[in-house]
């Protein structure tokens, strides 16, 4: 079966719009570049401020790391580093079905 | 944009394989019939027993309504009922990009 990960991202305040535009073209560059990825959502909370979570499903240990190792990966890596406010909290998980 | 749902599901001891097949059955009813849903899948805790995390996105209220409403949902109700050890906890988010 398939790995998903939960992936919640705090921004630093007043940075949403810079994090959501940086977040969103990666997106599209993982959807577009990584066919073992099968989700890849960028949701924001609803009920804590500055608050995301990112839904993503893998179809495999080999697809995950394919997704860290990827250019535009590592190349998104500086612009959301300047707009984090701690390191992602990630949770794994497997899928079922 | 659309709609996030992560759903927390605990299920009784010992009713795993059973929630799990009811689930799988479930979800592809949800993928065949249902197509305001974008994401609809189960998977399982690494670090909680007998829990598990449903990632679900919808295209919008609609979506997530037609889905309470479906016969496949509501007919699976009373199986799961069965093995659910509480209520879901559903937190809703809304997605970008």
């Amino acid at each position: 079966m398939g790995i998903a990960v939960i992936a919640t991202i705090r921004v630093k305040p007043g940075t949403a719009a810079e994090f959501e535009a940086t977040f969103t073209a990666l997106a599209q560059a993982v959807r577009a570049n990584e066919p073992g990825n099968l989700v890849y959502q960028l949701t924001r909370s609803r009920t804590e401020a500055d608050t995301y979570k990112v839904l993503e499903v893998y179809a495999d240990e080999a697809a995950i790391a394919a997704h860290r190792d990827s250019a535009h990966f590592r190349g998104a890596g500086p612009a959301l580093g300047a707009v984090l406010a701690g390191a992602p909290e990630l949770e794994l998980l497997d899928t079922v079905g």
